[in-house]
């Protein structure tokens, strides 16, 4: 089946004020066009899921849309399709948010078909595995499963059970689970649709472990049998994306051809011994797991597009919506009037910017490394842990917003016509999978912190103070364009005495900067103390989780707030970029505002000004209240795709 | 059908800890007795409803289970079944509160039937109503709604559109909906079950509007078609509570006999004449809805136990389940022995026990008042905002209580067989019925500010700053022995010049009695700024909306300290006392941290205090977690009564 034009014409026109327009344009940023080529020809018309389907007929449905858009050229775009394709990670990327906009099942069925099991099969297999696989994987004649999470280890990948032993008689592999936690667990496409599934597992080959592998393994007949000696159990009902058939698997000693193991990094050769062009065993976990990094990248934007969809049904609402009588205002008081409804959207639009922009240069980074792009091994770690903090932060924040949002539509929004409830059940696993958010933030903070070690080297602890800020400024924020831009923000503000006003970009900057620098030279002296201390040493890490935590949101934040500075200033409409200044600051300060305590406590900021700023959040929500509507355009999902029946009529 | 001992037996035999058992005694306070006696004899054999269950299976369900508790006498307790029978508040609540144990629809749809249109006949109606319905409508051979929400008027009721005109020739009344927005929306029992609605209007008699009064109009004849001129719509598909059958009711002048208005505070005799013991209509209206507070005690109640069953499953797994390898730890770490896992948990069990003890005062003030106890209007008015706060602040912890839950459990969170999901879709409304959070919070202030007015008469603006101590200790702050208690331990901190420990109880109240007392005041003077400046008068106290926020949140913090406090005070067991002690410090500590901001810029902390903080709040997890078991058992859930699949084996 294919979509005729006109279907598309009345799903794709949209009618935007300049101003809206122009901040989409801005915030789009370097792929604006590829945004706007998607938004005008996606085809929109059956985007969402019936929310009273149940789950046979939620499977099915989502199923059949994603092989609807995938004969549309929307589903397995940027993988390639054979041993002579090429990737094209850009492509993937527009195309699973695009994908965002509608219903998140077939997002991440997607997800799973193309990104993981296909990313998989591309990233990890080599020419065989392409050629034998990726035609099929492209064109949804075979389905498969990423099977990595086991039962008993969900964030351990390393100490997953599964084993991948080589038998040399027969040129074999067999994979086993040994044991009930070693069942893989919450596999999409396991429990219904799969064929296939890419199966992460400890590789023994002459009795000796070589570490977590992948090897195909297949998981039904052509008719939809499961396999013997495969045991597939149904997850059933989930808190969302009913859509994806989520299941649990279970190997009793499977045998599958020596081929099968996806080889790029580590496989037996035909005499039965181990090769691998990367010797350290650690090394080699590292770069396979950093080959899937795109999921993350992908479950970042699809958090950060559902927060914009919910934010754009409640801003569009709170447009429309009075309550309560008010002289000279005909039929009561709009509901974004309200101050303290300003209070609850317009600082979360804000992020959503910043975090929007964030999501660009992640994006762009990607591309650039996976798209052949020449790089070092320190720009792919940098990669993967921007996309871990960047992927974990806005899933929470995403989390938070739908619920704002619904709250903030009242009895309405707990309608299941007004999208926002199932929205927020499909975001809500988003923290956890593609790695839970607070383990995510805990290798944000190891990352930082080992870029510091090998820094400072043997610096002792005098000396890691002195020379704190050449090494944080120069080592470890990465020298982008973007982070240039914030320093010498934040640089311009450090040579003025006096306090700047609570709206100074400098000022911002400065803050930010302090609040990472500062956060985590601390969290790294008590690192080196806990290391040269006695005792449990378990317990002595243990104590700093919290520190952790905060030093990894820090950083963030400082991405965020780098980004969106960067995106202002490659805005080229004059009108637009004022608004985005004032949507920067009032994110900026949102975020000062959140950890005011923290600056004070450091003497960043006064006690009086630190009590002004929730009176100039008030201000700046204010000042952005008559813009409203062209925030929310700006953010880019189509009016008419919000298919809330609260704003229709 | 009745209930066998036997079933009984095995669902409700639990074996506790001593400790556990002695906190639960402690949380239970003055309701113990009835709590046990709950627990022990519900009939939890189908506590829970089949996740999977569609639309219509899950309103059968629901229905089925409340016609089976009420025939086994977990109904309409409380509820006097005629005429001569008396309100049981005590019970009432009880039943409620067991209930909430179980499936929410079912313990909505008992509010609905029970407490809101039983509620409305038994406290709005006269002997005629209560002779007539009471009797069908405890039995259940009566189904009805509270039809008082109106599409366009949600939490403002007095702006309803519905209309009641009195027929002097036919001595009839006649109900009409003149708009779409007047249509009754989100009423529970309209869309399926119910055959009456209690219905809110504005009562017009001989063209004069008397304001918003009630009556009983029928919905269904007696084979369940839709009456004359009643238009029902199916809200069908919600975020949660798929077991209540909310609808919307349009009304076409239907009419109904003049004795069907609930004329206990106004009425029409026979000869046409409006009648009403209470002359000022805005003191009618408030009366009248003042008589419902109950579902507002109620709903803050189940909220407290949705939030304690989330942490009861999250916490009980976290000392299951083992994940990432440490020498000396067999199969790994337990995830609550992570620190960062304890700061999840852990002080939200604290402020678990600090809003359960203050819904037993709130419970015990609830009782008091409509069990026929003696007291003033002034104490109506104060049942009144504390129930609005604490169902406020209560359903804002629960939300967010059972997603950390929900994401401390990982990806076995998300399936629906572990309970967190479903308890999350369903308790997500619990912000908005019953009164939108952000709107009671502000009730809550406005109640505290009129204390202020009243109490502080035409004194100027230096007055009030000196006579603030005064005023707030004696007037504004109840004089209950609570808070009694609270004032004591404050003034002993207060004595003594020097900064005292950050986990000292005294410094404790004397924070929470000082964020209350000085955000009040310098609210209260800039109201009375604004009410003497020039301009937009709407404008002058919008700029105040996040200032009212904060005190109303500020006033019910010290109202859980108080509570919490006097909560330890009359536990008799000493070991539990020493435990609640020290959860009580992290619940203080804990919110002092929230808004350690507000008292470093209010010079009420050090700034080196305030950093010590964090480091306290990890001390005590630290201390707790040995108890961790305990204080879960405490929390009064039966672990078999909470049917989490992770927790089986």
């Amino acid at each position: 089946m294919t979509l005729t034009d006109t279907t598309r014409a009345t799903e794709n026109e949209e009618r935007l004020t300049t101003l809206g327009a122009s901040m989409r344009r801005a915030l789009d940023g370097p792929f604006a066009d590829a945004r706007e080529a998607g938004r005008s020809t996606f085809p929109a018309a059956d985007l969402l899921r019936d929310p009273a389907a149940d789950i046979e007929q939620s499977r099915q449905w989502t199923l059949d849309r994603l092989l609807f858009l995938n004969a549309n050229g929307l589903g397995s775009v940027g993988v390639p399709a054979g041993a002579n394709a090429v990737s094209d990670p850009l492509s993937a990327v527009m195309t699973f948010e695009l994908h965002a906009h509608g219903d998140l099942s077939v997002t991440i069925k997607s997800g799973v078909q193309f990104g993981l099991f296909g990313g998989a099969v591309t990233n990890l297999g080599t020419a065989w595995h392409h050629e034998t696989y990726l035609p099929d994987i492209t064109s949804m004649r075979l389905l498969g499963g990423f099977a990595m999470t086991e039962l008993g280890h969900g964030s351990d990948v390393a100490s997953i059970e599964t084993t991948i032993t080589y038998l040399p008689d027969t040129q074999e592999f067999e994979v086993n689970s040994p044991s009930p936690s070693a069942a893989k667990a919450y596999i999409g496409n396991a429990a219904r649709d799969g064929h296939m599934a890419a199966v992460f597992g400890q590789l023994y080959v002459g009795g000796v472990c070589q570490g977590v592998h992948t090897i195909l393994v297949p998981l039904r007949s052509d008719d939809g049998d499961v396999l013997p000696n495969v045991s597939i159990g149904d997850q059933g009902h989930k808190g969302g994306l009913l859509g994806v058939d989520n299941g649990t698997i279970l190997f009793d000693h499977v045998r599958v051809p020596r081929r099968m193991l996806l080889d790029r990094y580590g496989g037996v050769d035909e005499q039965g011994n181990y090769q691998s062009a990367i010797d350290n065993p650690n090394r080699r976990f590292f770069t396979m797991l950093g080959t899937l990094v795109r999921g993350r990248v992908c479950i970042a934007a699809g958090g950060g597009i559902a927060a914009r969809r919910a934010l754009s049904i409640a801003t569009r609402y709170s447009l429309k919506r009075r309550q309560f009588p008010e002289a000279g205002r005909q039929g009561g008081v709009l509901l974004l009037d309200y101050l303290v409804h300003q209070r609850r959207l317009l600082p979360r639009i804000a992020r959503s910017y910043a975090l929007g922009f964030a999501q660009n240069e992640l994006t762009e980074m990607l591309v650039h490394i996976q798209g052949g792009g020449e790089h070092t091994e320190v720009d792919q770690r940098e990669l993967e842990s921007r996309a871990a903090g960047l992927k974990a932060v806005t899933t929470r924040f995403a989390n938070e917003t739908v619920q704002e949002a619904r709250e903030a539509c009242g009895g309405a929004g707990y309608l299941s016509e007004n999208r926002l409830t199932d929205l927020r059940s499909d975001v809500d696993v988003f923290a956890t999978f593609e790695g839970d958010n607070t383990v995510l933030m805990q290798l944000v903070t190891k990352s930082l912190l080992s870029d510091y070690k090998r820094a400072w080297g043997e610096l002792d602890r005098s000396g890691v103070v002195r020379e704190t800020g050449r090494v944080v400024s120069e080592t470890m924020m990465e020298r982008t364009a973007a982070s240039i831009m914030l320093d010498k923000l934040a640089a311009s503000a450090r040579r003025r005495p006096e306090e700047s006003s609570l709206t100074d970009s400098s000022w911002h900057a400065l803050m930010f900067e302090e609040r990472e620098r500062h956060s985590l030279e601390s969290l790294a002296r008590r690192f080196k103390a806990a290391s040269q201390s006695k005792g449990d040493s378990f317990e002595k890490f243990n104590a700093l989780g919290d520190h952790v935590q905060f030093v990894a949101r820090a950083h963030m934040e400082r991405v965020a707030l780098e980004a969106f500075v960067a995106g202002i200033a490659a805005c080229k409409d004059a009108d637009a970029r004022q608004v985005l200044k004032t949507l920067c600051t009032l994110f900026a300060l949102g975020s000062i505002d959140t950890d005011r305590a923290w600056f004070l406590e450091h003497n960043r900021i006064s006690g009086s000004n630190a009590k002004a700023i929730g009176g100039t959040l008030n201000d700046l929500c204010r000042t952005l209240r008559p813009n409203a509507l062209a925030l929310v355009e700006g953010m880019g999902i189509p009016e008419q795709w919000l298919r809330a029946a609260i704003l229709e009529d």
